[in-house]
């Protein structure tokens, strides 16, 4: 993509009423633009990124064999109704009337919808076990919307159903996705503690967020200080077998938010236990049949005889994940993308665009990364050098190639890393080499 | 995928209340479910056929310099007054008002939004031509929904804006969507007509709808005879040149909208005329200035002078378009889906699943296939052979493969091409070579 052409609405100075590193550089680095309080528009940077993450996190329920849905974002009210939680919500659902007078809402979550699904379909043991999940926009009218994508009134959000036949059996289903979100979050590049925590609205007896480390996170969150060093996830583990000695080695490390944290309970040494902030990226829910027993979701076992199903419930916050994922990335210069959600991998600037050589190199430097599948950002403006290489800098690729008439004379170009800052030179051919993997 | 796993929930019988033929298969092929009046949930197979269809629009967006962005559903009402539609849009806006008492709507189209998107960054001429896009569910509170996903109120539009300093540029980037739209509906496999139409509630002077010619379309058409003999699109126009000679060849061609026809000014002798039925998949507009003047979006020109941008827009009907291609592509037996759109290329069906030898023999075939990278459907179940087969035929895959005890005795199978529904004999590596391309 040429800059020349590419809508990046940049901003130099940071935005008032922006308090998080992760709002100021989303508004900064042109990804997002406020529409009304908690709800933004995605300009074509924040898009890339959105949909990278938006696969990740596909792949890994794909694989942890739930399959892809899409319910719609506007419910009737009838079946909240059934379950009980139209009350019981409060101001956080957007209650919406339609032509015909019918209470409709807007969806913060979809348990009912689910089962409504579920229950319309599957009446036998055969059909389970069963998830299903879908990336859609929710809404919760938050009564103080901020952090810009991070508490937003509309956001994206991935949330898998699971439906088994009885307790151990919706546990497993439970474990695979404890373990399909661990490794999400590790193909983010991201340090995830999932940790004991309230069920909240959702119900249930059984509940994990799973949070990211973050001076900026929304709550205070403790854990054992070793907790890195003891739990490293195997990328290969095999997601059909038995996952419980896994889900159990990952609890037994100490690890609690501060609704569930109790000195008491916690026999760690105060030097082995570290308090800090997070910020939650996902929550995973069983709940057992508080949903099925309400809207009658039965099934016949091998017996014959009905029983509620047991479900859970698994979130991603994906559009929040844009936020968290930059307040785990960034410096003073601006974001830090890892390579995996990075919304292009290099970015080539022609430092000096009225030179022949400069102009010709930098050309040559795009065909060719295009041809071998590089997404790559080509500064071709005509900018000072310094506000092209802070603007890269902010905007926080992984690589730059910054084309200049002094290298260009010895034959080389300057290669950047942009999360070590280290400046290497390369050769044009070493440079294709480099990036054509 | 394994039929055995699949959530495939198909119907044998006819839904009632179903009264066009697309919407009767996306029931009873387990596309979709009804969550409400105009609201449908998409099952795992409806949402195979949706992104691929989401899929080809983003890249004839994409190919012909359209840059992808995502607005929010939710809009406040502020920028509807301010253009004046809040009031003129009638009840088919769905009205919201949250916590805080703020009138918002869910967005049925997005002109206020992306103006404000635009005059909120662009100020000079040098950023123009610029066209942006997004794929975003969209609400029209119908007064009475019909046709399943064909005339649904929550549904997926892909809307593109264009931003031009004048008039003569406007239309240079109404011609390239002009032509997008026509490669975009030809990789459907859709034999499309552009015609003449009302602006209706967006406005502006010049539109044309693109049409399905389809005996179960919601309006009447007229075209000329001969039309699809005179107009071939050649898959290789160069989108950036000069289009308005391709543009005024189709539109040269007599083509017309009932709202649009008129017998005094069609030349044609009546049995070169032919009147029948078209669904709308795609609506196009330029409006001039009518919404820059509002929302005051002025960028300054060459001369330093400022003036009003000139804008239209292009909305494709994304979740209309399933229903709309299976109106165009099915039989008595099912849906006959189109290779580019399909959920999956081949089903591949063991008619005696307690044959040791019909068992190994899919088995081969359903790992070999994967490994090649051929989506294939496995019905793996324990049913019928005629269930089996007519289930098949309803799904519509392009192909199915056929593994019996006999044929595997003489050692081959039968492949059945499901739009013309000759049956061939193939060996097992006649099979692989024919879909491993």
């Amino acid at each position: 993509m040429r800059l020349s052409n590419y809508f990046l609405p940049t901003l130099r100075d940071n935005p008032k009423d922006a308090q998080i590193v992760s709002h100021r550089y989303m508004l900064r680095a042109g990804m997002i633009q406020q529409a009304s309080a908690g709800i933004y528009s995605w300009l074509p940077m924040g898009v890339r990124v959105l949909k990278k993450i938006e696969q990740i996190v596909r792949e890994e329920q794909n694989n942890a064999g739930a399959q892809e849905i899409l319910m719609p974002t506007i419910q009737s009210a009838d079946l909240w109704k059934e379950s009980g939680r139209y009350e019981d919500y409060g101001k956080e659902l957007l209650r919406i009337t339609d032509r015909h007078e019918r209470d409709m809402l807007y969806g913060p979550t979809n348990e009912e919808q689910i089962t409504e699904i579920f229950r319309s379909h599957v009446k036998s043991y055969r059909t389970l076990p069963l998830s299903l999940y879908h990336i859609q926009w929710k809404f919760r009218d938050e009564v103080r919307p901020r952090f810009g994508v991070m508490r937003g009134r509309e956001f994206l959000m991935k949330d898998a159903y699971s439906f088994d036949l009885n307790y151990d059996d919706a546990i497993k289903s439970y474990n695979k996705m404890f373990i399909a979100y661990l490794k999400t979050y590790a193909r983010m590049g991201l340090k995830v503690i999932p940790m004991a925590a309230d069920s909240g609205p959702i119900g249930g007896d059984m509940s994990h967020e799973f949070i990211i480390l973050a001076d900026t996170g929304e709550s205070e969150v403790f854990y054992q200080k070793n907790w890195f060093e003891v739990n490293k996830l195997d990328e290969n583990v095999d997601i059909e077998g038995d996952l419980q000695p896994l889900v159990n080695s990952y609890l037994s490390c100490y690890a609690a938010t501060d609704e569930k944290h109790d000195l008491d309970n916690c026999s760690l040494a105060a030097e082995d236990l570290v308090a800090t902030r997070g910020i939650e990226v996902g929550h995973i829910f069983y709940f057992g049949t508080k949903y099925s027993d309400a809207l009658r979701a039965r099934v016949a076992g091998k017996d014959g005889n009905e029983s509620s199903v047991h479900m859970g419930s698994y979130g991603v916050g994906v559009s929040r994940l844009v936020g968290a994922i930059i307040e785990a990335n960034h410096d003073e210069k601006g974001i830090v993308w890892p390579e995996s959600v990075t919304p292009f991998r290099v970015g080539l600037v022609n430092i000096k665009i009225d030179d022949r050589e400069c102009l010709e190199a930098s050309e040559n430097f795009y065909t060719k990364l295009q041809l071998a599948g590089v997404d790559v950002l080509y500064d071709d403006r005509d900018e000072r050098t310094g506000a092209k290489l802070a603007n890269m800098d902010l905007i926080g690729l992984p690589w730059q190639i910054i084309v200049g008439p002094r290298g260009l004379k010895a034959g080389v170009v300057e290669i950047k890393n942009r999360r070590t800052g280290v400046l290497e030179e390369c050769s044009i051919d070493q440079v294709m080499t480099k990036f054509r993997d």
